[in-house]
């Protein structure tokens, strides 16, 4: 081991990975090591701000709980979650992009058919949130599952709600049929903060960082034959649509809510006058277009 | 806000820090986020490989202690902290090279006077350790104070064992007179695994890495007018010099542990024959001279 320097630990921390090393592993430690040290290095970090960075980890870990991730969290306000669906959607050429999945996914949504009710009796804006599931070509994808998830008129996802029969709520599933067509009656989202009492929140306020993102509804298809598609569907028009606390607004993920005055969309729906109407077709993109 | 992909995020994420922002923050998060995001796109970080990642944070946070910091150790083994060491020397031109702090210091170790004891009933092989503290001129500082801490023959240090009375155990500090000079009957440290029951153990397994630390002495040096000094001195023969799973040794930092016949100094330190003597001389740098 030759003298260790500034210049030359990086190399020496390199060099002790074994050559029998998963080859993936390798690749992935070696370009951690050298932008951990790259960082240090240009900024030249002092003890005293090693150490916060120490403390802001040790404290990120004790609070964090399988359903209130920390480090998730801080992944999200720094732009490494959008930039993980961003990488993953490498060479999805004209399909739909991806954005983020959100910690409130529940599996085993109850199934509703198209054209039914994910509503309920929740209070809040009524929508009619329909379209197409499509392939590249535009041809419609039969046999594809659609789940959808959104929060409830206070904010919360029923996940979040501590009250017994809380959960399911707004969430269900859908299997298209021949014409690749989804449907529900739902309400509109609304725009909410993410978790700003952990030291992720005290990183966006000693920054004057938003806590807020834009309302969504949360979407997740699979399709035999297509990639998955997890994705987010945003109103044009929310007051938070340009400042997304973590990042997974895109253009092409901004649909309006028109209002609508189709009478035979809303006795179909079982909507009342005036609804809000949400159209937008899905485009997945078959498996082998992806290497 | 722009349209967001691989090749805008970076930029749209630092974009959200207000111009209000502490500036030396500013710079610490722009440089982390850049690099951060630069790890992710030149590995094509994948969403499984990422939760792997957000998992070892995750296992790290929660077996963690405050005398057991998983987050401490993963710095140390990645060379970061020594990275941290490096950039604080920067400037100190002809003075003693940094090396590694660790856990093990503990304030107010009892003061013994230079020729004195710090080894007590302990077993293993006697060492008298002795030299001076100069400035870059070759001056003695007078009025210095050293503090020096090593681990027993069975590997550990007194603050690791949980039996009454344990406390202190080698370790102590002392006070230069006018001749700079330090002195202390002890015994050879042994060479010692880090903690590698946790998820950094695990990197270390997967990259076919050591867990070994060489021996070494532990040095923290404090004078009135000088910048501090925290080192290490390791025997230059110690079967793990050239694997220090930490990366703290440093060739102007390895010492000989040869074997003496100086019957005075035997006489003086009330050490049997045969004893091993390090003999180092520490070069402080004055407080004016490193910005």
């Amino acid at each position: 081991m030759r003298n260790l320097n500034e210049n030359t630990v990086t190399d020496a921390v390199l060099q002790t990975i074994s050559a029998e090393t998963d080859h993936r592993l390798r690749e992935v430690v070696t370009s951690l090591v050298k932008h951990l040290h790259a960082f240090a290095i240009e900024v030249g970090l002092r003890p005293d701000e090693w150490m916060q960075g120490i403390q802001y980890l040790y404290d990120a870990g004790k609070m964090s709980t399988p359903e209130r991730n920390e480090f998730i969290l801080t992944s999200d306000i720094l732009g490494l979650s959008s930039l993980i669906d961003m990488i993953k959607g490498r060479g999805v050429g004209t399909g739909t992009e991806y954005s983020v999945l959100g910690p409130f996914f529940v599996e085993d949504a109850p199934e509703v058919s198209v054209g039914g009710d994910m509503a309920g009796n929740n209070p809040g804006v009524e929508v009619v949130l329909s379209g197409r599931i499509l392939d590249e070509k535009g041809k419609p994808v039969g046999g594809a599952r659609i789940d959808l998830w959104q929060n409830q008129d206070n904010g919360l996802y029923d996940v979040q709600e501590t009250h017994e029969g809380a959960v399911p709520n707004l969430r269900c599933h859908q299997i298209t049929g021949a014409d690749g067509r989804y449907g529900v009656r739902t309400i509109r989202p609304v725009s909410y903060k993410v978790p700003d009492d952990g030291p992720a929140g005290e990183i966006l306020r000693a920054t004057g960082r938003t806590a807020w993102r834009p309302a969504h509804y949360h979407v997740w298809i699979n399709a035999k034959g297509y990639r998955p598609l997890v994705t987010e569907l945003f109103p044009g028009d929310d007051p938070h649509i340009n400042g997304d606390a973590v990042f997974g607004v895109r253009d092409s993920l901004r649909v309006d809510f028109s209002e609508s005055n189709d009478e035979a969309e809303a006795a179909s729906y079982g909507v009342k006058f005036p609804y809000q109407k949400v159209d937008f077709d899905f485009v997945l993109v078959a498996n082998q277009a992806v290497e």
